[in-house]
């Protein structure tokens, strides 16, 4: 696995800072974002440090964004939702905070909008997140909800 | 070829509608968004009707985001952009506009966010478009640069 040592990703990574996981694989990990910009915001990182996708094969890529797409039907049915964003930034210039790829998975609920406004993002506490988490592992673990 | 006979994404795709593509296989197409929200704002879709990516396939979105990876490498290099975002929305909650499956690919450049707004859309001349189209094209065939 290639890892940074000062990448507070690959920390979440190799379990040397916590975080609320709903998935792992041998070459991706899923979390809740600390700071959700809904409920539900979850991050898809690879487990390899990149700093972008531009360091990445096409086909890594499209491995990273299947498990999205399985994470992503998994969370609209947990949590209700009513539609999804799928996010993916890349440099300083396009607003990506941590220099390591990941995928914003957003879920967003009728109401969340009605203002015309992109919801804010709060702080969440672990135990709220594991809350929601634990509602989504139990999703992802229905059969068939996996196509490959 | 899954279609839809009312669908605007549908049309562009057999030939029906104009759009400046600068790409195309069996199974996808991208093409230059008349109102993009910056220089070389880029759609990728696929062929086959699909409102969202909950009907699609894992596999599929996969391959999906794999093409457009290798787009947005394609993008950047030919625009000398300094960053990137990737989005997609599924669902009128998510503020997707035209229901059929597509993903943004949005170059950032250094100064576009100087103020802190995200860049606002105006509609662009089909001239224009293919002036940057055709830049693009030209390093879309630069051997190497397709990973997988």
């Amino acid at each position: 696995m290639k890892s940074e040592t000062r990448c507070i990703f690959c920390s979440i990574i190799k379990d040397e800072l916590s975080a609320v996981k709903i998935f792992e694989d041998h070459a991706f990990v899923a979390f809740m974002d600390k700071y959700p910009i809904n409920k539900g915001h979850t991050l898809v990182l690879p487990k390899n440090h990149h700093e972008s996708i531009f360091t990445m094969g096409d086909d890594e890529v499209g491995k990273l964004f299947s498990t999205v797409s399985f994470l992503a039907k998994g969370i609209v049915k947990a949590l209700d939702a009513k539609g999804l964003n799928i996010g993916q930034n890349n440099g300083r210039a396009a607003n990506q905070i941590v220099p390591h790829v990941h995928v914003h998975i957003i879920p967003r609920y009728s109401y969340d909008s009605s203002n015309g406004r992109w919801p804010s993002r709060n702080l969440i506490s672990d135990e709220e997140l594991e809350k929601i988490a634990e509602k989504i592992r139990s999703f992802l673990t229905v059969e068939g909800i996996r196509a490959n």
